[in-house]
């Protein structure tokens, strides 16, 4: 349900009958692993989404596939660097892409509510046609529903995806082992601050972008390059904190973030200061988190590097013997403190 | 996107980029036709798509599977019979049922409102459990979304399904000849007026219930009886009445239903006059329309009424040789008239 309660997180803030259901507990963190733990997973638990992840591996007949669904619901549908449309198609796409997967097809569900725009529906569709074809990936069934007014925010689209298990490279976010590094394929932060700064119509001196993008290139790329890919995962909600702590909690393994690193681009780091927020959680769409072993990480950089995507691509943590299945950040000032995933909501419906 | 659509009634209604989506744009009927034609497939088009179906056959290595996406928005989310849970996962297992597919698997993508009780979305994720674990089909990733309040009406569910395609019983609408007969496997109208009285408050001496059932063990029956199964549809929204226009349109014939041999209910056919509605266009959720030859009728027959879900199948319409794609009823009072598809929407959010 949520790539979060794979870290084995399960219910750290209980749920009761008795509540409600709050923005937070979409947040991808601590909340949305509450609510998965306690009540999704344990009424339709089954092996498969016991591994408590939007992709399962399904056997039908002598192929193996891989089948994940994501709903979007991003406020507002068009922003700088993409729309809903698109990041539909990219979101899905990269959740099997993630889980070591050629995609075959994608679908298509989408709820509208009376007095949408059609000419703003022409737009979402077409700009989801250019992205599916771009990624050769064909949407080949849909649905469509309509809701009165006031009763969805304009759209809410839900993908699937069915792809094919790759051979030989199936990352997912257990196998990471010290002495492991973390490489980051691409600049930190975006998509999260381009729907932030979209929202409440800020303006910085250089327009901030969604990273909204699909990554199965950048897998393909390093699948090719002959580096051990022990775990990938893409930061989408919670951001680079949240899938490092999924992957920590995981493995079992303590993953230590330099700071320094962190390739953060200024207009993301002035947003983030004015608001508030830290980079660390904040969502992106088009970057991924590969571990690989410290002696592969140059021709898994070199891999990346060449795709355009990939171009800046850097080493950001390493994964030490510690006996600690957590995260922890060394600073600029040369402290440390320990990353933990947020209990709620840094930036609600920001996919 | 609509099995309406699929009868090559593309765009009956034209649509324009100045236009606002309305509720009939979801009714399938004449205004979805035109939204899907007109919009979704011009845009998203591809060999697959262009079936214009809810459902498609995708090659995944050596292996045929049918991928078919359905979201639901039906209001209540619980009503006599059903719930929006139970219903969601009956709904895509039927769509893939109807195309000749075993169900392998399911996915849930949810978007609940804020404030939502959680006893409330237990109760209908217990459901959809219940369901699922009834038609032995596991429900392997989710994703969960979170809107503000007012911005859903209680929640949405997307239930995305893949299944292996029978290796000989691929009925699809196109299938239907001259000497053919329609039979139904059970009483026409339930889902919808359980929906439209628990809505309206309205109270009948009994109470209607949903007829919401999971249809795949029905098709198993159909398949193993030797019967030659010509076509196959569950008239879901947009009633008998659309479900044979479909088939009269996509096989090119003529359908002559027998207005006295449709088994409405009495409590249904009250409730429709009450209502000023016609049963053969309100939504049904657990039967289905085998279009087989008359001689292998008797044999059909037997084997849906071998099933619970069955016992009341009767043949309904018979294809005729006139060469006119439509649908006739011949009445009770002896006179023919045409049935066509309704424009928009008789029931909004019936499914």
């Amino acid at each position: 349900m949520s790539a979060i309660a794979a870290a084995g997180l399960a219910c750290p803030v209980p749920i009761a009958a008795a509540d409600r259901v709050q923005l937070g507990h979409g947040s991808g963190g601590k909340m949305s692993a509450s609510l998965i733990g306690g009540l999704f997973v344990r009424a339709l638990g089954n092996p498969a989404l016991d591994e408590m992840s939007d992709g399962a591996v399904v056997t039908a007949g002598a192929t193996d596939l891989v089948v994940s669904t994501d709903s979007f619901v991003v406020s507002p549908l068009e922003f700088p660097g993409g729309d809903i449309g698109s990041l539909a198609v990219h979101g899905t796409l990269n959740d099997l892409a993630m889980m070591g997967a050629r995609p075959l097809c994608l679908t298509a569900g989408f709820v509208l509510e009376e007095g949408l725009p059609i000419d703003l529906l022409g737009r979402l569709v077409a700009s989801m046609a250019a992205a599916a074809r771009l990624a050769r990936v064909p949407i080949v069934a849909g649905d469509t529903k309509v809701v009165e007014r006031g009763k969805a925010d304009g759209l809410y689209v839900n993908t699937t995806g069915v792809g094919l298990l790759h051979p030989h490279c199936r990352p997912g976010p257990r196998g990471a082992r010290p002495g492991d590094v973390v490489i980051v394929s691409g600049a930190v932060g975006r998509h999260g601050m381009a729907i932030m700064a979209a929202r409440e119509g800020l303006e910085f001196e250089s327009t901030i972008t969604s990273d909204s993008a699909c990554l199965v290139p950048l897998v393909e790329r390093l699948a090719a390059c002959g580096a051990s890919v022990h775990a990938m995962r893409d930061p989408t909600r919670g951001g680079v904190a949240s899938a490092l702590n999924e992957i920590a909690a995981a493995s079992g393994v303590e993953v230590v973030l330099d700071e320094d690193a962190l390739p953060v681009p200024e207009n993301v780091r002035a947003a983030c200061e004015m608001l508030g927020l830290d980079p660390l959680y904040v969502a992106n769409e088009g970057i991924l988190l590969a571990i690989v072993p410290g002696a592969d990480a140059p021709r898994a950089l070199d891999a990346l590097r060449s795709h355009e995507l990939g171009a800046g691509a850097v080493t950001i943590a390493r994964v030490t013997d510690a006996p600690a299945a957590r995260v922890v950040l060394r600073t600029t000032l040369g402290s440390s403190r320990i990353v933990d995933l947020l209990p709620g909501d840094q930036l609600p419906r920001i996919c």
